[in-house]
């Protein structure tokens, strides 16, 4: 149909939407014809439990399909929300249950609520610097301000947090939320000890502040111990923890949660306006969850995923050696190459041209953007593709490194 | 878990959060116990096409299980936009394609994603008055005002409206959403005629306002011809049409979409930050479209729904005759009951006592609220059971009418 409008819509456009023009330009670019993608943080569709949802579906919708294709409130399915509330009780080490919990369309909503129910125009959220692109947007999408808090190699520098915090309190401002995602951090890969997590969590509650706990890949732990997680240490207060089955069964479900303690729920779940996320979703993935499939399912694919992490590093070492740095991560999806110069959009530009799509660092910062970074994700590409796409990308980056 | 926050969460709430619950108080109760209820547009589960949606499932995980559970786009997946755009354009009369479409989680989202991209605080929206108390209530969660539009017997008084244009005008302001459900309005189950919607879209037009058309009742029309959407009307501009599978195959799929001219859509899906609705479910829907079985679904539902339309407005006639006044809606879910009297928490308190459940009608008045109606729901209610709720709600009302 017609593509023009008569009015142009620039009048009609609310403030969040033209600032969120500003702040993230023009977005990104999809994928274009056969590539090999080291660029996004998806899952390999090998790993898709399809037969056993399939026979979660068929049992749902046979046995409660009158409930399941009902309207199910807010919060979510209580039978979703009491299954993870007892196997999160287990992983957390506090007593959870169906209150802790509100079901939403991936973290990413989960995000998005928390955003939408304690954010108003112009407050600040500190973030990590470097982060999740997608996270920065909702921020601003919510016509919120971002401070991005600068990562040494355990994580957020908590100096500069004290101060910055200080400051805004100073000048009566409430800095409600912080951001971080402390497991296998998204895009560099950082896990932030014991020590880090409690300096944070002690300066997050002096000051008052939420902290948005983003977990996403917090279950792909391929070696060492887990770290308590904010949510644990602060037993349960002032943390808000996303979590999601996009890593772990399939984003195409868009299915996640948000744990928090009751009354920060309540109040995200208060200003919800889409009717909660599909109950028939919900029950499916529930009755999966019952019959003891996603357990097993986990535990095969950490030792999936850390076998792709595994000869991903090891490729690393053969092609990258002396060009770039990087550190091997205990979980997640990704590594965070180090070149030896301002280079990442070039090389991600030749690389795309020989058919290798990888991540220019520059896009995960909020600020003082720094161009020596690729992220590459091992998690989507075929083992079969790896040695390819990391020899192509490494022929790129000699080219060009050696050229400047 | 302890259910106690440390800091009291009035101080960290956004004002849109604060806002909404002065608005709309303390919210509904939920159904309790055995009851029969006429209270909410849900449909009869008898409906739900559970068997036809199992195979759907288990060929798209098989099939297309790769791409259906993998992430999607804000845009929604492209196979059900395109089946969308298809059957659409047959009903509107319009050459649609899948820009003109953008999947949501119900129409609820739909009108979400509308406030999201189109309102800053305090800005003003006009809506029919009553209306659907959640639409108005996604209106308040977005910070803005409600100016709540008397209806006539023909849908919304065209000259008040002109009037509130004209001094918002006059004052500086712009109105940009005008909130209508022109086909078997919720909760009135009037359907503006011709004139009546041409005479609005004029005004529209004149004073550069977006119509949010919602036609979530849309497709469940019992007798006499379709009337043009104000979509078709215009020509497809300035107008957001939302849809929904909610009442015609369920709403535990949580799916729905907006149409709208390709700008519009554009500006909704760059302020989405939930990375689209789950693109499994939407393959679903598109294989079950594409097998033709919603085309014939979708007439078996307006025949079964007209039975129970029919059996309930001879169940009034026999029981309400001389104590209440009411219309027959040519299509959707509800009959708006007018009493002699302003009863209608009495009658909805006494009667939900004797096990039957109706909304009073002030909870869909955003101002001027009265107090004589009654909303009453024929969709959910299982025939068996119609005519005994009809007869206890009838004696309800008349002990209660011939007392006051």
């Amino acid at each position: 149909m017609d593509t023009e409008e008569e009015q142009p819509i620039e009048g009609l456009l609310a403030r969040r939407a033209l600032r969120l023009r500003e702040n993230l330009g023009a977005g990104f670019a999809p994928p274009q014809g056969q590539v090999f993608r080291l660029s996004a943080g998806v899952p390999d569709p090998a790993t898709f439990p399809l037969e056993e949802l399939s026979k979660a579906f068929r049992a749902v919708l046979l046995q409660e399909g009158d409930q399941a294709l009902q309207y199910g409130g807010p919060y979510g399915y209580p039978g979703l929300r009491d299954i993870l509330a007892k196997w999160i009780s287990e992983r957390e080490g506090l007593p959870l249950s169906a209150e802790n919990l509100m079901i939403t369309n991936g973290s990413s909503q989960a995000l998005d609520s928390a955003c939408f129910a304690f954010l108003n125009p112009d407050d600040l959220v500190i973030a990590e610097n470097p982060t999740f692109p997608l996270s920065l947007r909702t921020v601003y999408a919510h016509d919120a301000r971002v401070f991005g808090l600068s990562l040494d190699e355990d994580g957020p520098d908590v100096g500069k947090l004290e101060m910055v915090l200080k400051k805004a309190d100073r000048e009566g401002e409430r800095v409600k939320l912080l951001y971080f995602t402390p497991n296998f951090q998204n895009p560099t890969g950082i896990t932030f000890p014991l020590e880090r997590r409690q300096a944070i969590l002690d300066l997050a509650s002096r000051y008052g502040c939420i902290i948005v706990e983003d977990d996403a890949y917090g279950e792909l732990r391929y070696e060492a111990e887990a770290v308590p997680s904010f949510f644990s240490l602060a037993g349960g207060r002032g943390v808000i923890k996303l979590g999601t089955f996009s890593k772990t069964i399939g984003p195409g479900l868009r299915l996640g949660w948000v744990l928090a303690a009751p009354k920060l729920i309540q109040a995200m779940a208060a200003l919800r306006t889409d009717m909660g996320t599909s109950p028939l979703l919900s029950h499916v993935v529930a009755a999966y969850m019952a019959d003891g499939h996603f357990q097993q399912h986990l535990k095969d694919n950490i030792s999936f995923y850390r076998g792709k992490r595994d000869l991903f590093l090891s490729l690393l070492a053969e092609h990258f050696e002396g060009v770039a740095n990087w550190r091997a991560p205990e979980g997640g999806f990704f590594v965070w190459l180090e070149l030896p110069s301002e280079a990442d959009e070039l090389v991600a530009e030749e690389a795309l041209k020989e058919g290798v799509m990888v991540s220019p660092g520059f896009r995960f910062f909020s600020q003082d953007a720094k161009h020596i970074y690729l992220r590459l994700a091992f998690s989507f590409i075929h083992f079969d593709h790896m040695e390819t796409a990391v020899a192509r990308l490494a022929r790129v980056a000699r080219k060009l490194l050696s050229a400047s």
